[in-house]
């Protein structure tokens, strides 16, 4: 008989409303609102988060969270993780979309001994990623060890 | 002799630091950092936003804000612009990835004439969205035009 392993699906929901201009208000129940903007070169105002900067935030956030649940289960005690990423929004044939989104994770261990199976649990990360599974652009990482 | 139009190339960044748990902290310089955490499901923190609640608003934020640019640029004004979204995350061939991202506009305009005219410009929007442009995930839109 074979055995298949059942998945459940997942559900996530927010609203934005517009304000003024190039500016508007996201909500999510239970959570802080955020407010939000077109970037400046498009118009917007500058020291709010864009779409542009959250789509490239999700990416970042989901990879370190991912890390993070496969290093607790593979039982990694890491000291600390830090990524710095950047997207790039080109237009292709007449359309602007992201063709790339470059990740920058620095993951600090205890002991070399431990280095490697990091840097094998981050792309066991990178891989699995929601987010980077869920777009169109490639995303590349470049992932930095260091011990202490 | 042939005319082209020459397109900019746009770089977004931001980084993402590790808390405790499954929680974090997104920063981006001169804007307000953001504490970020994995939905509960996976273990996070309830009251935080998340990498997929992130995607899932980077979409339907950014179908806003081009609405509200091409509705300035072909002089529609419209009284109101809200949106509810919803992300459904599924687990496809072993891996969890957004299989549909639904969109739900409310656009507000003052008279019937400029109902039509609304419709086009958010389906334009639509087409044209970076964010939508960049995933692998069909975005679908299903908008509702008031008037007054």
């Amino acid at each position: 008989m074979e055995s298949k392993k059942s998945y459940k699906t997942f559900r996530y929901q927010s609203s934005v409303c517009w304000e003024a201009g190039r500016r508007g208000m996201l909500r999510s129940p239970g959570k802080p609102d955020l407010e939000i903007s077109s970037p400046p070169e498009f118009k917007g105002e500058a020291g709010l988060w864009t779409p542009e900067e959250m789509l490239v935030a999700s990416v970042n956030a989901c990879t370190l969270m991912t890390f993070v649940a496969f290093a607790q289960h593979k039982g990694l005690e890491f000291l600390g993780y830090e990524s710095d990423a950047e997207g790039i929004l080109e237009n292709v044939e007449g359309k602007y979309r992201f063709t790339e989104i470059i990740l920058h994770p620095h993951v600090r261990v205890k002991a070399q001994e431990e280095a490697e199976r990091a840097q094998e649990i981050l792309a066991s990360a990178h891989a699995n990623c929601f987010i980077s599974n869920s777009l169109s652009s490639p995303v590349k990482i470049f992932p930095e060890i260091r011990v202490g």
